[in-house]
């Protein structure tokens, strides 16, 4: 029956919104953890600008909050009760019952139902659930990338010895990531179902009703496996700072490059002149893997007009990160 | 760029929201109208109990103001600006220029962002399309399954002569109705489509871009549309209250069989005693297509415990109804 | 491990082979005892030609075989089994290793592979899956359309005394055919997530293993269940052809509009003229409903160029099912 | 009309399926040219064992084979007529002409229809089309893994002095390989409308009309245009053997700890004995990226039983690589 089911999805709801808060809570003290824990940024898997780890997970705490205040909404749409009769007209029982009945079981009444609560309330929730576990997936998408061998900035946590052979030590695979990303997809597919529903015929069929004992438990119990999957990985995440700061480096300190040539224009250079010292020194530095500062520092047309000091206060990676107190302040991190 | 996305979203969103508005009108007055348009209410595709043809529009009211309310939901999950520069770090412009820039776009800036706004923003407003459409393809459904030669209780506005041809006059297609439904199919699909762009990589992979060119603007552009069918088709809606009562009247009166069964239990009969009377002419009538009150009339049995008034009395759609204006008071409707 | 995965989509393939012959047969059976039940051709809900049920149900035999041969395909995509190491170079077990397990497990050998065998094949799988749950319910709606109440010229099997009262014997719900609807959605969901576990990562992410753990076993079953419903449903539906021929005449003969018009074009009428003696005619039957035949019968002008006989002949739904033999041969039906 | 409909889909499975026919070729030709291109395979994103480019290219060679089979069951699927009239009863026309006239058009006359061709036949072909993308999103987000500026082992095809500044010449984008990805999820939405498409009412309702007037040509369209990116990516793909190399080298040798401990008991030593001896080794190795041939070379105990020369032997890619040339036997590649 519709209002029992309500009751049932309420009460996932409740725990499910647990979680999330719970969840948030965890980032945030991530994010404060690793506020100044400078990585390098990337956009196209391409290293673009620094940031930090905590910005990350500022990120992640913002989007949780979305998806908390979704659930709320989606709770809402689906907090309701119905006991209207087999066509919505009251019937055998009086619309007083309905408002007693569903008081005492703490939903509002249906402001009007057929022999059914509307779907597009049941679409809404396992769309939310399908969104929330969409970020979930984004979340451990990153994390798996941040874990590849070769960049290893970030671990899900392992017990000492969980690999299959302490012979192969590398091989600690995100496991845990790849299984919240395979079941986000799952819960995609039931966001498709659900939606199917919607369009029921006259005062009810019941099409919808076996689809929904499969996609409305398995969506929330999936979610809040999900969630306890993300949980566990987020409280003990190992996070590589010296490895960040390695991969920092790759580029050679070509994230430099626009600070010099804006610091050479400051100088008095042309545009022209500036960007030509900057590009012959980022190609070679970049096509021989060497250090970008160590080529400008000998570039003797760039000394001419800029110190030693002045180029190695250039080259700070802090300079990126000024704004990160105020962002955290502003989302009240920390 | 995201901010520019984020306006053109907005304005979509009010376009959408005027029509919601415009569309909850319409099937509010038309819900007046046919308050007490007395017709058979339907489940599994069956006959049930009575119910009006406006109560079947006040669910649509209600359901196209959770649409509405939804739709402002998701307006402000997309209505944030971001200027903060490549990963999100403002390291170029500060801040401030964000915060200016965006108050007089009418935008809130994101509280925190990366080289982009996060995609869960979009799966909401394009989910929350697949579920307006999907509300519009049940009300489509429903027309279409009234429109039926066999049933044919309402039939979507026609041109005079807009049958190939009028020597066919029987020939209406609710085509509009059809549209709607197919286009609805599409949106769902695009709900996918913005589902699965949620987890980009790192500080923004462009992989959403692409088909983001493609599903945001044409599900709001086929929303907009399927608004202005559905409309079309509401304001001038064939409503035929004759056939209404027509197919009322196919199962012969056995809507009452249990009403005639508590008045014979009023009456002293043993429950057994009531259900064997009222069974055995419930088949003949349905079998024989004959007129269960006439049976009853002539049932010997029956005519020691019921009066021809008594029974009369109860053959009454109207005990069916009786609750409607409360219903509709509720709704603050007429 | 994937092999053995592989060897229970082929169990699976087989057993729902060995049910799409059953169920080709059922619906073989049923088209050949219906070929001449005649009834009510429809498009767009709304009456269009007359053809029989028995065409209908051809239809469906055509496409159970579309089908099989799908399911076929999908059963080779499967059929593959792989032992070629952790990255597929076969570095611990050689290539003949391989190729005697998989022959000895009916299985070919997959010609090349990474740690698993490619997702493309259990997508293919999936996806084909969902296409056949999608006719069965294009066969339930069509079950559950001619169900209803004002047509009723089928129903699902049902046990006397099935429905909750037979104080309401016309209440017999098409939940089967309901269930299917419902479930093929489910499926379709499923093929969703099946297509996102193409894209892996490298030589192997498993993010596809905790949703196929899922989805494809839950769409073999599911398939499989909703097999045996529709078996159950066809043989033994309920068929009801005096309903079927009352609803021929709903339209009062106007599908002999356009015959009629022809006749009098034959008899050296011009179309104009033809056109104005039908329409006058069809616009009184439909608006009155009111037999086409006799209102031709007694239109002054047109028995100038037609005898009741002749008129009489041109009103034989005969007419419209003189291929039905031809077709039937040509589908080696019957 | 459906016939019309019919041709054109013929006409773009003819165009796709040149397309793969040319994609297969640039793959294969690649994949010859790699065949012996070292690099390190991955599992989960972490390394695994080595594996070449060549083969993870034959992987694609026959994944587009079997696209290239499945396009030939869909366009068979498609490649059908039909002039059977209004319901598919060839009221108007016979039989006969239907296959004159198929038979010009190159088309099997479905052999039998309603007012439409099934639509399983225009499912099967869509979500033929999302597979396919699916495959092509595969490759693409393998080339963007392998683009990322730690592991930059390919990149996809640039001009010089694409990128926007060349004052940051890391900053190669995979931006065709990202809108391949983001396109691919737009034809995979597209599937979902085609599935829902199957089951129409009756003898049809036109619902199906309105969205493949988009879906059927987009999906089309866009698979096309994916295919000329990859084609474009394929035929001048930025391959760096030398950074497979590097990368190779990232565990520092820990792919052979298996080897070395098979070679120590092979000497005599037990399981455990071995085992210690590389274990004790390799978490050295890792911890301290330091070379775990040389940690082995300098090992005490090792030393007693393994040759520095026989030690050497066992530090060999070719190792895994000795099956290669079988592999690309049995696919008949070079």
């Amino acid at each position: 029956m519709d209002t029992a089911l309500s009751l049932q999805l309420v009460e996932a709801s409740d725990i499910l919104s647990k979680d999330i808060r719970d969840i948030v809570k965890i980032l945030k003290k991530q994010a404060i953890t690793h506020k100044n824990t400078i990585m390098m940024g990337r956009t196209h898997g391409v290293h673009a600008e620094p940031t930090t780890f905590g910005l990350k997970l500022a990120i992640w705490v913002e989007e949780m909050k979305r998806n908390q205040h979704r659930l709320e909404e989606a709770r809402k749409a689906i907090a309701v009760g119905k006991i209207s009769g087999a066509v919505g007209t009251y019937a055998t029982v009086t619309p007083e019952v309905e408002k007693i009945a569903c008081a005492k079981l703490r939903l509002q009444p249906a402001p009007i139902s057929s022999q059914i609560i509307q779907r597009d309330r049941h679409a809404q929730f396992v769309t939310t659930l399908a969104i929330i576990a969409s970020s979930l997936e984004k979340f451990a998408t990153e994390i798996r990338s941040l874990q590849k061998t070769e960049t290893l900035e970030v671990e899900e946590p392992f017990e000492e010895g969980q690999t299959g052979s302490s012979a192969m030590p590398h091989k600690r695979n995100p496991e845990l990531c790849e299984r919240i990303c395979g079941l986000s997809r799952l819960v995609r597919g039931h966001a498709v179902t659900a939606m199917e529903n919607v369009a029921l015929w006259h005062e009810r069929d019941i099409s919808h009703s076996s689809n929904e004992r499969i996609t409305l438990p398995d969506s929330c119990i999936l979610l809040n496996y999900l969630f306890h999957l993300f949980k566990y990985i987020m409280k003990d995440l190992r996070v590589y700072p010296e490895n960040m700061k390695r991969n920092l480096g790759v580029t050679k300190g070509l994230v430099f490059s626009q600070r010099v040539m804006i610091a050479l224009i400051d100088k008095g250079l042309s545009r022209q002149q500036a960007y030509e010292i900057v590009q012959r020194n980022a190609m070679k530095a970049w096509q021989g893997r060497i250090s970008f500062l160590d080529l400008l520092s000998k570039d003797a047309e760039l000394k001419k007009h800029l110190s030693k000091k002045e180029l190695e206060g250039i080259f700070d990676y802090n300079f990126f990160l000024r704004h990160v107190d105020e962002i955290f302040q502003r989302l009240k991190l920390g």
